[in-house]
């Protein structure tokens, strides 16, 4: 499945500590094409520290498979409270290591960004981008929304670099 | 370096984004002895996913010269802000993620619980714990904090689990 030989693959990942949102995209020739997306969804039932291995191991098979050129993580800076930021926080860094030890670095963008490079609108709703991302790609809607929203990562750093 | 044919090494890590201290320690026939301890020291210049990146080929490094048999992290709970709870998280995050690539299930211990099994007081000052744990193992007092808390939370494991 290694698709490296045609453009530049682009990664985009959107970390939780249940949901991972992951969607990949191709940039060959000035065009943007949809590759995969998915979601990486973990049992709530299990101890935060147990879950954070499965997310490694994961995210490493999926690297490893794709060998993505680029990858963008999205940055978060506000939250309710100290406590979600401590678990959403060991999320992000489990994906920064995993991109780490695999030799990329991680470009970021935080969701305002990201949907003002898809939409033109920094505040747009979920549902909106989710629509501009599968006329981008001319795929269905993505069924998860944190899918939709590492597409529009990848898209949104494509957009931005003209990767 | 590999010390795992001479009893169990156990491990404890104290995540931070700046400092993360490493502590290794060897029980064998009954008997607790030093091996290694020190700390990974990070560019505060350099971005954070800069740093987590290198946290986690630093780390995999260790883990795989030492090869330990258990680990521990240390576990938080409250923090100042939501700001300092996602970076400290994302650190913590890094070393789950190399541990869990690594085959290792992490085993966590609040700084409450882990000065309790060390000094049977959960409120004791750092410089305590690090007189404590030079005692015990027979070494200078640990140059760094971090070090220090880390060789703790290995005793304290070994203290607890009988490992």
């Amino acid at each position: 499945m290694h698709s490296g030989s045609c453009g530049e693959l682009i990664l985009g990942v959107d970390p939780g500590s249940i949901r991972t949102g992951f969607g990949l995209i191709r940039k060959f020739d000035g065009k943007i094409s949809h590759v995969a997306h998915g979601t990486i969804v973990l049992d709530r039932r299990r101890a935060l520290s147990e879950r954070m291995r499965e997310l490694a191991t994961d995210l490493a098979q999926l690297v490893a498979r794709y060998e993505p050129h680029h990858v963008v993580v999205e940055d978060v800076f506000y939250f309710k409270n100290a406590r979600s930021a401590l678990i959403l926080g060991q999320a992000r860094g489990v994906v920064l290591a995993v991109l780490g030890l695999h030799g990329l670095r991680a470009q970021t963008l935080t969701p305002t960004e990201a949907k003002s490079l898809v939409s033109g609108f920094g505040r747009a709703k979920k549902f909106q981008i989710a629509k501009l991302v599968a006329m981008e790609l001319s795929i269905a809607m993505p069924a998860s929304e944190d899918a939709s929203d590492a597409l529009a990562l990848a898209l949104a750093h494509a957009y931005k670099t003209g990767h």
